[in-house]
Order: C-alpha cells, then structure tokens, then sequence
C-alpha cells in the first residue's frame, strides 16, 4: 500500500465527515483515543454557558432553569442508546471505580450465601483493587482467575469486556450466560467498548455494566462515568454510598435514607455540573452515527496499520487478536523498548501510550482518524525503528504518568 | 440606618475591592453564597484553556505537561491554609459525601472494637445518610442524638461545624476535646466553615475533616470536594473505596491495591479535571485575603441585615444565635410563608434560599457582597411582607429543587 492508496481510502470513507466534529491539533496523529478521547467542537461552547451563563448569571437558580438535577439522567439516556441499554437504566455519576463499587455492593447484597467475586487476572487494576476493599468490609473473598469456570459460590462476576492490554475482547453473550448458568450476576466493565463499537446489554441479558466518559465517549479528562442497571434489578436498587442525591426526596431532608427509584439510586453526591456538560456536549459528536459503520472502519484502520507495521516492522510482536469478533478496536504491539519507541513516536507527533512493562497501544477511533494519518503512523514507526531514534536517554526517563 | 449609610460603611470598608474579583450579574443581590458561590473571575478564562489547550491541543500529553496527575494535591495545598491544616493534609478528590464515607471507614477500622458511629440529630442529612451506609456493610450502630454525651462506645464522631438550617456553630476545640476524652476520633464537616471564617483545625487538634467546593470557595456548581487528615492519621491511610489513583504506584498497574503514602491514599478514580481546574482557579480570589477581616465583615453585615430585618419584620423569627463565636455567617429566618416570600424576593432580583419546612437562609460573602446589598436586601424583604408581594400562586408551587 502507498499514502496515496490510503488517501483514496479516505475519499471512499462515508464517516470521513465525522472528522470535522473534533479540533484535532495540526501535525498531531493521535492514536490514545483510548485513553482521553479527542476535543469535539462544541465543548468550548458548552463549557463557556455553563460558567459564564449557568453559574455566573442563573447562579442557583440553574439547578432548576437549566436542570442541572437531572443532568445526570439526561446525559446517562444518552449514553444508552451506544450501549444497548433501554431508557431509564443509565446514569452518569462519579468516576468507574466507584460505580464498581456500588454495583458489586448491590451484587453481593442481593447473592446471600455466595462469598465469592469473581474476576479475571489480567483485568484493570482498579476493578480488582475495588472489588477487594468492598470485600474488606463484607468479608468477600475475591477470586482472581480465568474465567473459563464460574463456581456455584460466585456471587457475581466482575469482567471489562476489552483488555486494556491486548485489546482482546470477551464474548459478552457466551460469558454473560455462564455466569448466570452458575447462579451469578455479571458486571460488564466498558471502558474500552462505549462508542468504540456496537455493545448489546440488553441482547447479552447482561445484568449490571460501568464504563468511562473520557476515553471513547471523549468526554473530557477525568469526566464522569456512567452505569447501567438491567430493568430487572432495578425494584430496590440501593446502595452503601447512600448520599444525598440518591434519595427519592433529596429536598425533603428527611432523616432517614431512602434510595430513589430507579437509576438514580446509584447517585451520591453533587456532581460536577462543568466537567459533566463537557460529555453532555461531547456526546453530540455520536449524533446519527452508526456504531456498525464506526466498527467497520475501525477493522479496516486495524488492518492497514497491522500489515503496514508487520511489513516494515517484524520486530513487534502484535498482542492483539486479529480475529474482528476476538477483539476491540485498539492496536498493541509488544516490544522490550516499547516505552523509550513510544516517547520517539510522540516527539514525532504520532501519539500513543505505553502500558507495562513492554507494550505499546495505539487506539483507532474513525471518528477523528483517516486512513491517510494511520498509514503515516506506521510508516513513522518504521523510520523510528530503523534509525534507532528511540535509543536516545530522554526517551528513557519514565515520566509520572506513563 | 439608610441606604446612605450602608453606602458610606462600603466606602469604608478594607475589603470592598474583592468584589472586583468576582462576575456578579447586574441587578442581582446574591445572598446564597452558602449554597453555591459566585462565580470569580479569571475562571472562565481557566476552563477556556483547560479544554482548548490542555486538553484539545496537549491531550493525554497534559497529564504530564499540566500536571494533572497532582492537580488534587496542588489545589488541596491552597485550601489547606484556609482551613487552618498543615502541608500535605488536604487533597481534592469526589464530592463530599464519599469523602465521608471514605473518613468514616478509616476512623471506625482503627477502633476495633468500638460499635458506634456518632453524629448529631439535625446534621445534614447527607452526613447521616453515608453513615448508615457505612454501617450497613461494617455493622456498627449509628447514634443520632445530640452531642453533650459521647459514651467510650463511639468509634467515630461526625459533626458539621455550622448548621446547615441554623447557621448554629459547634465550639471545635471543646467538642474535639470531648470526643477525645471518651476515646473516639471526631471528623469535622466543614462544608459551611471553609472560605467563611478562619478555621483552625490543627488548633483544635481535629482528626479529620471534609468540606465543599462550591459554597464559600466559589469552586462552581458541583466542584469536587476537599478531605483533611491530620499528620499522625496519615501513616497507613487506606480506605474500602480503594481505586487505581489511590495507589502507591498507578502506573505500575500491579495485581495489589497498595495505598499511596498519605494524604493521596483518599484518592479513587481518574478526577473531573475541568470542573477541578474551575476550583483551583476559583481560590485566586482568596489570594492575600485574610479570613479574619472577612470574618469581622460578616458579622457587620449580619449585624445591619439582622437589625434593618428585626426593626422592620418582626414576624420573622431569627434562628441564627445572635452571638457570633456560636454561628457561621448566614442568616436563618423562620416563617411559616417562608417558600413564597423567597420566591418573590428571588422575582426581585434577592435571591437566597429556603429550607423544609420553613426557613429562608441568607449567606453572607463578604467577598463579593456591600453593605448596600444587604441593606437592599432587608428594605426588598420588607416590601415583600408589606405588599405580601409573596401571595401569589406561582410563589408557591414548589420547584424540583428548592
């Protein structure tokens, strides 16, 4: 393949539109999608209202006049439709960690009897280090291993549909059964798949589900995440995070908790009104997008920056499965000089990150990438490589945030 | 007192140019400070660049290049002096009720043994609320009662400082100490004290404290909240709600969660770093400010709005004590019309608010609030009951949120 090959791809591409919804900085190729999506027009708007006009004018008066009480219902009815969740069952609120939380604590609370959390060695650290401090209070072992067995002592399953690592995903329908097969309830952790491709909650019968704003969502860093609850467990949602603004009547200031119906149980505290109109307004970066198209772009980027890398760059070994269905949408790449190449690809305005100890990932987002910056990408990497431009010292040094 | 006098103590008034620091709207006497400060300038200009450069331009670079990662330290070390604790005590991460659940886990784990939670009848609710989901998972028992008697069963005592309804301030050094004296460790709910008046927690001897964003810090509408731990607290700080940015080493991604050493240990998940950035900026309004003499105007101006109300309406029944070393700096006037008239007072361009089941608040900022506000303000709601501008329909349906 030549640069002009991949740029008449992109003349064919039906979603090359979707480009001219973000500012993507000139000169940048940015591939950590994956990690912080890209700035969609619009959000500096948004953010603008919401300080100057919201707060700075409406003052109080906004959490009324501009709804901000229910913003969280609002952009969570947003969100559900690129999850396949029906209406009513998503909220954003707080951060995925904490929304773990509270739903392996409904989870465990509803499996008395079943002392065990299940999860996967290789998951995000932070899904296994949650489920253990629930565990410290309840006295739940958690039970880190492969999934390939679901005892009848599991209370509930704790799975991210897409590693982080290896971009390999889980078959959400298969696995989703067998927990249930063994009496379990299934969170599905979507910090790698919402608005990376088409997710079916509801076609999976999964039960429970969290995922992040700012990564494919590009809501912004840090922006609130969201969770989901099936219809069917939603009568008595409640949780230990039991904060005021997850009461039926948070304006009664009654003395006793009493969880709100519905979704916005899952509520605790005041949320973040400014960073939470950035993903409102990020959202409208998905409107009238198909998720299937974005997915088959995404396989068609995956398999043009695979073989233009495994042509140039037999060194690497590819971690990720190169089966579509196997996997999610981001590339990593193994090498023992993974961090000190990722830096040389960064000065270099080719953007991807680095995960321990030896992989390096590049996330594919049709949204904002053309086949023209994904061919260039790789052939960056290329010339990286053969001019050992990594093995220099200040590619070396590991910053804080790796 | 007239209007010219309230004019002539503005003219006098050390502190009148604050005001320049802040976006008030014409026409708008904002007296709910205590609920959701105004907005500061230079803000506006802060989130502008936080999503246009930092985020859009830098992207996942500004973890590093903006030091985002630190960002909950670098603003926690500017509320810090404000609330009167040591470096490295204060860290800016969710929102106040999770960072009271966190502190409630911490001080009941280290009293084993002890089966009570304490807190005051009356405290907001969302104090009472978290504490029993707390309880909920660990079984201690909550004990809501008033304050005069800690037994030597109380783990853990959770005080607000100044009422929420009231405007009634506890004493920090006696009730510290008395709570010490049975043994248990006290935290202190600074929510309606941080920003108001000078808080002196290491002279109290305080063990731990949470406070608000939004109110006197003017950090925006649902700004993330700030968590206090004293020095001899922070060795082996470690909470159930234990996410990836709690961690000794987050991007080490290691199997075991091993808490970060001190303060950042309360850290959960990846933080709203626009609505953080908002607080950071809000907090230059604070610069070469000494809280003592905001202090000293508020009780000036508590003083002529108490006395132009009483001399004028003396159907109001004032709750707030009269005597300033037991209040904070609002004004909490009963009324069995209270709604209505603070509605039409809000048609009026006064705008405070109300509280079940009768109550109309004041909050009195002397960063951005005259003495010819608050003199506006008596002589608007002395109209208001004279004209009983307030009975009308539309005053009195409720809104969603009052």
């Amino acid at each position: 393949m030549t640069l002009s090959d991949a740029q008449a791809l992109d003349r064919a591409d039906p979603l090359a539109l979707l480009r001219d919804r973000f500012s993507i900085p000139a000169g940048t190729i940015y591939l950590d999608g994956n990690s912080l999506g890209a700035l969609p027009r619009g959000v500096q708007e948004r953010t603008v209202k919401v300080v100057t006009e919201e707060w700075g004018r409406d003052l109080i008066t906004s959490w009324n006049r501009h709804d901000w009480i229910d913003l969280p219902r609002r952009v969570g009815e947003r969100i559900a439709p690129l999850i396949g969740a029906e209406p009513g069952t998503v909220v954003v609120t707080d951060s995925t960690s904490l929304n773990i939380f509270k739903l392996l604590a409904v989870a465990v609370a509803r499996a008395p009897g079943r002392r065990v959390i299940q999860t996967e060695r290789g998951n995000f650290p932070t899904d296994v280090y949650v489920a253990g401090g629930l565990a410290s209070l309840t006295g739940h072992d958690v039970r880190v291993d492969d999934l390939s067995t679901i005892k009848d002592d599991v209370a509930v399953v704790l799975v991210t549909e897409v590693n982080y690592r290896t971009g390999a995903r889980h078959d959400m329908c298969e696995l989703t059964e067998r927990a249930h097969s063994a009496g379990a309830t299934i969170i599905w952790d979507l910090c790698h798949s919402a608005g990376a491709f088409p997710v079916d909650l509801v076609g999976a019968g999964a039960d429970y589900a969290i995922g992040c704003g700012y990564k494919y969502l590009n809501g912004g860093p840090g922006a609130p995440a969201f969770a989901y609850v099936a219809p069917r467990h939603l009568a008595g949602l409640r949780t230990p995070l039991s904060g005021w603004l997850g009461h039926a009547a948070p304006f009664a200031f009654a003395p006793d908790y009493q969880p709100a119906d519905g979704i916005d149980a899952l509520r605790v505290g005041t949320p973040p009104i400014i960073s939470m109109s950035a993903l409102d307004a990020a959202l409208d970066a998905f409107d009238g997008v198909d998720l299937l198209a974005v997915r088959t772009k995404a396989d068609a980027l995956f398999d043009l920056f695979t073989s233009e890398v495994e042509a140039r760059c037999p060194e690497f070994e590819l971690l990720t499965p190169r089966d579509p269905v196997r996997r999610g949408t981001q590339v990593s790449l193994r090498h023992p000089e993974a961090y000190a190449i990722m830096q040389a690809l960064i000065a270099r305005g080719v953007i991807g990150d680095f995960r321990q100890p030896d992989i390096m990932r590049f996330g594919l987002t049709p949204l904002y990438l053309r086949f023209e910056d994904v061919y260039r990408a790789a052939e960056t990497l290329a010339d990286v490589m053969e001019t050992r431009a990594w093995d220099r010292p200040e590619f070396k040094h590991k910053a804080k945030v790796v």
